[in-house]
C-alpha cells in the first residue's frame, strides 16, 4: 500500500468552490486560501439552519497500538455519502509540533484522509499562529504593565498566563525571563506551552462570534494581585487588538476528503487541560451544509467523549444524535495484558480480557442517553475469530457493532458502520442529558464524573485544590463546568491500570480556573503542556524539492 | 483629514484577480487569500521577462519628524500610472511588534496606502510566522541535539542561534531556557528576538527559489563546538523541513494601492542586523508585470540604499535605474538642530544647516553610478520659504528636485516627482556598481563603507572583532559582503551627530556572520534585537466591532 502523502498527492481534488457550492455556501461567504481551501464567513450560520443530525467519533483507551479515530471520522462520512446521505465533517486541525516531533501529521490515513494534507499539516490557513501572537501579545502586555509601573498591583510571582510556541522545545518548560538589568524588566519564572494548550485556542474553539470571542478572551485570569484578587486580561486592554489579531483565524476553514466530502478543519484544544474538540463554529457550519455531521473529540471516551458532552454541547446547545466508538483488537489485546510487539499474534484470552475497556466506555456513552455503535478499525493481522469475539460481546451488551475498513478502502470500507449509524440516526431517539448540573459544587461535580465515567470509588482533593475551591467560590468561578486533566492511558487518573480499573480513587491535585474559555481544569497529575521532540525528530524526514513537492510527512 | 484606517476602509479596491489579469499574469499563477490578497507562484518569474526598470526609494537619516518613505514609494507608483506608465512597487511586510506596540501599521500613509491595510498589518498572509516557526524549529532541534547525546560537540556556552516572536516583549530579551532538572535538557542563557530579525527572515528576501532557499538555510551558523569550529543548520537535518514550512510564505503577496497599483509586499527583514529590504522575488516578480518597478530600502541611505545596492542588488543582480531621496523639511530642521516640539515655526537657519545631511546622501548615491531625484514629502506647516531653499540647494548640487504631496492627495500629489522620475529614465542612464569587491578583506569592505558612505575617518576594530575576523578568514566566511549594524539616526556610528559628522572613526566591536543570508553582520554598537512596549501600547487602541470591522490601527 501506498503511503499517506502519497496517496494524498495522488488524490483528484475539485476546486474547494464546487465544494462549497454543492454544500450550498456562497461565493461571497467564502475567503480562499489557494484553489483547495477556504475560509467561510460566520454569516453563513445566520443565514443557513443547523437541522443535521449531530454523530460524534470517539474511542475506547488509547494505546500505542493507535486507534484510528481521525481515520474513521473521515471515513464514515465518506462511506455516508456513498450511501446517497448528504454528509459533512469537522476536525481539528494539526499543531505543528507533533508535525516536527514524534506523531506526525494529523489529517487521517490511507483511503481516509483530508487534502491537500501538506497544507493542512504545515500552518494550513495560520489560525494556530494567530492565536498564538495573540496570546503573545497579552503576555507581553502583562509583563509591560508591571515593568511601567503595575498600577493593579501584579504579583510577579503569580502570573499565570505564560507564552505560546507552535513547536514541541523542552528547554522552554521552565525558564527566567527579564533578565539583564532594569530595561528589561524583572527576572521571574516562566514557561511556554505549546501553543495548541493556550486558552485563547479553547475559548477560539467555544465562541460562536467575534463579539463572545473578544468577550471571554477579556475574561482569561491572568494573575493575582498582592491581594489575592484575579486579574483578568480586560484590565490589561488588550483584549480587543487580540480579537482582532483572530479576525480570519475566528473562520472555519473548509477543505475536502479525499473522496470530496467537505469538512471543517478548525480550532484544536489540548484534549487534557482543555476540551479537545474542533470549534462550535466548524461544528455548526458543518451541521449548515448537511444532513449528518460527523465529528470528534481527542483522547478515550472518557476524556473526549465526556467533554464533547458535558462541556462543548453545553456551550453550543448541541444535541448529539450518535455516537461511534472506536476500538481496535490490537489495543483491547493490549488492554488484556499483550505487549506491543505481540500484537500480531491471535490471542483471544487476551483480546476478552481487554473488552472490558471497551464495555466501560459503552457503559459511559449509555449514560449520557446517546446512541452508540463501536466501529472495530480493522488492522490486518486481525483474524476472524478476533473479531467475531468483539461482535459477540458487543451483541451480548445489546450495542451495534460494525467493522471499519476505511484505511484501506476509503468510504467503501464504511459502509457497513454507515448503515449501522443511519439505522441509529432513523430509528433510534437520543435521550442526550449532562452528567451534572453546572451549578452544583465543583467537589460534587468532579465526583459525579469520577465516579460515573472514570469508576472511581471517590476523589481526594489536596489542600491545594481545597483552598483553590474556596477561592473560586469567592470569586464566582464555582458554577463553571469541569474539564478534567487526566491521563489518556487509562480510564482512571493512574496510566499504569489498563482495561477496566476498579477500586481507586482520583487525585486532584490541583484546580486551574479558565475563566476565559469557561470551565475549571481539575488536574489529577502532571500535564505536559510543551512537548519534547525525540531523538530523531519526523523533521529530518520532512524535505522539499525544486517542484514545491513535499516528502516525509505522515 | 480622515484617518489613515477611514481612508483605507472607504477604498475602493478591486477584486485582486481583476487587478492580477491587467498585470498579466495567469489565474493559474494565484494563490488567493481572499477576495483582496494573492500569493503569487514562482513559475511567474520564468514565464515572464524583468525587463522593468527599477526605482529605489530611500531616505535621509531619519529623525522622531518621520520621513514617509513607504507612503512616497506607493504615492510615487500610483502618480506614474496616472502618468500613463505601466508601474507596480515591491515593500516589505510590517511586523506585529511595531503594529502592537509605538510605531504603528506600515502601509503608507492618507492617500497613499496599500490596502486592505488591515490584512496587511495584522498577520497578512502568515509569512512573518511561518518564517518564525521555521526559525524555532531549529532553535529546538539545537537544545534537542545537546540533549539526546550531542554526537556534534556542540558548546552550550556558543550557541549563537536564538529563539524568536513576532510581538514586542522585552522579558525574553535576556532568559534562562532549560530549568527544572535532566528531561528539561540543560540551562543555558538565550534570548528572544522579534521574528523579522531572524537571519531565516533576511535567507527568504535573498533566495530566488526554494532550493536556494533551503540550501542558504542548511548554511545557518547555529553554534560553535568545543573545537571552535562552526557548526551549521544542515548538520542537525532539519533545513528541508524548514523550507517545508516556508513553501507558502516564499510566494511574493500582491495587493494594491488605493489607487488600484499592484504593489508586491514580502519579507522585512531588520535594516541593521540585515539588509533591510523586501524580497528579491517580490522586486523581480513586480518588475516582471511593469515597465516601472518602484521599491524601497529601510532607514536612511546610509543603511537602506548601501545596503540595497551592495547586497540586494549584488545577489540578484539588479541594476538600479533611478533612486529618490525622500526628505522633509521638518527632519531637515531637527538635523539643524531644532527641537521637535519647534518644527512647526519657519527656520530657515535650522533649516539650511541640516540640510547638508541630505547633501552627504546625494553624494553617496552618486558615487554608486545612480541617478536621483529629491523628493520633498510635504507637510502641512512647510513653509514656501522653506521649500524653496531645498530647492535651491539641491539645485546647487545639479540634482533634480520634486515636491510630494502623495500623502494628502495620492497619485496626483506625486506627479511632479513622478514626471521627475520618468525624465530621468528617458535620459539619464544609471552606471551602477558597487561600492567594493566582495572579495577584498574584511577590514578593507569595512573601511570602505565607513570612509565613503559614512565619512568616517577610519575604523577601529575591537580585539574581539580582530578574533572574528581572524576565524572568518578561517572558515571562509571572508568574502561575503558586509551588512552594517549601526545606529540609524546619525550618519556616523554616534546617535547624538546629528547632520554630517565629521572627524569620527567608526568603532566596529563585534563581527557576526549570517552564512545562509550570506552577508558578514558589523556591529557598531548596541543593536536591539526585541523591542519593548511602551507605557501606552497602540494594542490599547486597536479593536473590532461585532461585525468584524478594525478600529483603532495606524
Amino acid at each position: 500500500m501506498r503511503s499517506d502523502i502519497e496517496i494524498a498527492q495522488a488524490a483528484e481534488m475539485k476546486p474547494i468552490s464546487e465544494i462549497a457550492e454543492k454544500a450550498g455556501l456562497l461565493e461571497e461567504e467564502l475567503e480562499h486560501y489557494g484553489k483547495y481551501k477556504a475560509k467561510v464567513n460566520l454569516d453563513a450560520l445566520d443565514r443557513l439552519d443547523q437541522d443535521s443530525k449531530l454523530v460524534l467519533v470517539t474511542a475506547m483507551t488509547p494505546t500505542p497500538a493507535g486507534e484510528g479515530k481521525t481515520t474513521t471520522t473521515v471515513g464514515l462520512g465518506q462511506a455516508l455519502n456513498r450511501l446517497g446521505k448528504n454528509a459533512a465533517i469537522a476536525l481539528r486541525e494539526p499543531s505543528l509540533g507533533p508535525t516536527m516531533g514524534v506523531k506526525g501529521g494529523a489529517a487521517g490515513g490511507g483511503y481516509s484522509q483530508v487534502v491537500p494534507m501538506e497544507d493542512i499539516n504545515l500552518h494550513f490557513t495560520g489560525d494556530i499562529h494567530a492565536i498564538g501572537v495573540a496570546h503573545n501579545l497579552l503576555s507581553a502586555a502583562i509583563d509591560n504593565h508591571i515593568k511601567q509601573g503595575n498600577e493593579l498591583g501584579i504579583d510577579p510571582t503569580r502570573v499565570s498566563f505564560s507564552r505560546v510556541v507552535d513547536m514541541n522545545d523542552r528547554a522552554l518548560r521552565d525558564i527566567i525571563v527579564g533578565l539583564g538589568g532594569k530595561s528589561n524588566g524583572y527576572p521571574r519564572q516562566d514557561n511556554f506551552m505549546i501553543t495548541v494548550a493556550s486558552e485563547v485556542m479553547a475559548i477560539l474553539c467555544l465562541a460562536n462570534n467575534i463579539s463572545e470571542l473578544k468577550e471571554k478572551i477579556g475574561r482569561i485570569v491572568v494573575a493575582y494581585n498582592y491581594d489575592d484578587e484575579p486579574i483578568i486580561a480586560k484590565q490589561l486592554g488588550v483584549h480587543g487588538a487580540m480579537a482582532a489579531l483572530l479576525k480570519e483565524a475566528i473562520k472555519p476553514n473548509l477543505v475536502q476528503t479525499l473522496e470530496n466530502t467537505p469538512a471543517f478543519i478548525h480550532g484544536g484544544p489540548f484534549a487534557n487541560i482543555a476540551h479537545g474538540c474542533n470549534s462550535v463554529m466548524a461544528t455548526k457550519m458543518a451541521m449548515s451544509i448537511s444532513d449528518i455531521t460527523v465529528t470528534e473529540a481527542g483522547f478515550g471516551a472518557d476524556l473526549g467523549a465526556e467533554k464533547f458532552f458535558n462541556i462543548k454541547s453545553r456551550f453550543a446547545n448541541l444535541n448529539p444524535d450518535a455516537t461511534v466508538l472506536v476500538a481496535t483488537v490490537r489495543a483491547l489485546k493490549m488492554h488484556g495484558g499483550k505487549a506491543k510487539d505481540d500484537l500480531t499474534d491471535e490471542d483471544l484470552d487476551a483480546l476478552s480480557d481487554g473488552i472490558e475497556n471497551l464495555e466501560k466506555h459503552i457503559e459511559n456513552i449509555k449514560k449520557f442517553g446517546v446512541p452508540l455503535v463501536v466501529a472495530i478499525n480493522r488492522f490486518p493481522d486481525d483474524t476472524e475469530a478476533e473479531l467475531e469475539l468483539v461482535r459477540e460481546r458487543c451483541e451480548k451488551l445489546d450495542v451495534n457493532v460494525a467493522l471499519s475498513e476505511v484505511f484501506a478502502k476509503g468510504g467503501e470500507g464504511g459502509e457497513e458502520l454507515g448503515k449501522k449509524v443511519i439505522d441509529i440516526l432513523d430509528n433510534e431517539e437520543s435521550k442526550f442529558e449532562f452528567l451534572y448540573d453546572e451549578k452544583a459544587s465543583i467537589p460534587e461535580k468532579i465526583r459525579t464524573i469520577a465516579e460515573e465515567v472514570y469508576g472511581a470509588d471517590g476523589v481526594e482533593f489536596s489542600d491545594e485544590a481545597k483552598k483553590q475551591i474556596e477561592l473560586y467560590k469567592c470569586y464566582g468561578y464555582d458554577k463553571l463546568p469541569i474539564c478534567m486533566a487526566k491521563t489518556q492511558s487509562s480510564i482512571s487518573d493512574n496510566p499504569a491500570l489498563k482495561g477496566r480499573p476498579e477500586g481507586f480513587k482520583v487525585n486532584v491535585r490541583e484546580i486551574n480556573v479558565s475563566a476565559g474559555a469557561g470551565f475549571l481544569v481539575a488536574l489529577t497529575g502532571p500535564v505536559l503542556t510543551m512537548p519534547g521532540l525525540p531523538k530523531r525528530p519526523s523533521a529530518e524526514d520532512i524535505d522539499i524539492d525544486e517542484n514545491g513537492k513535499i516528502s516525509g510527512l505522515f
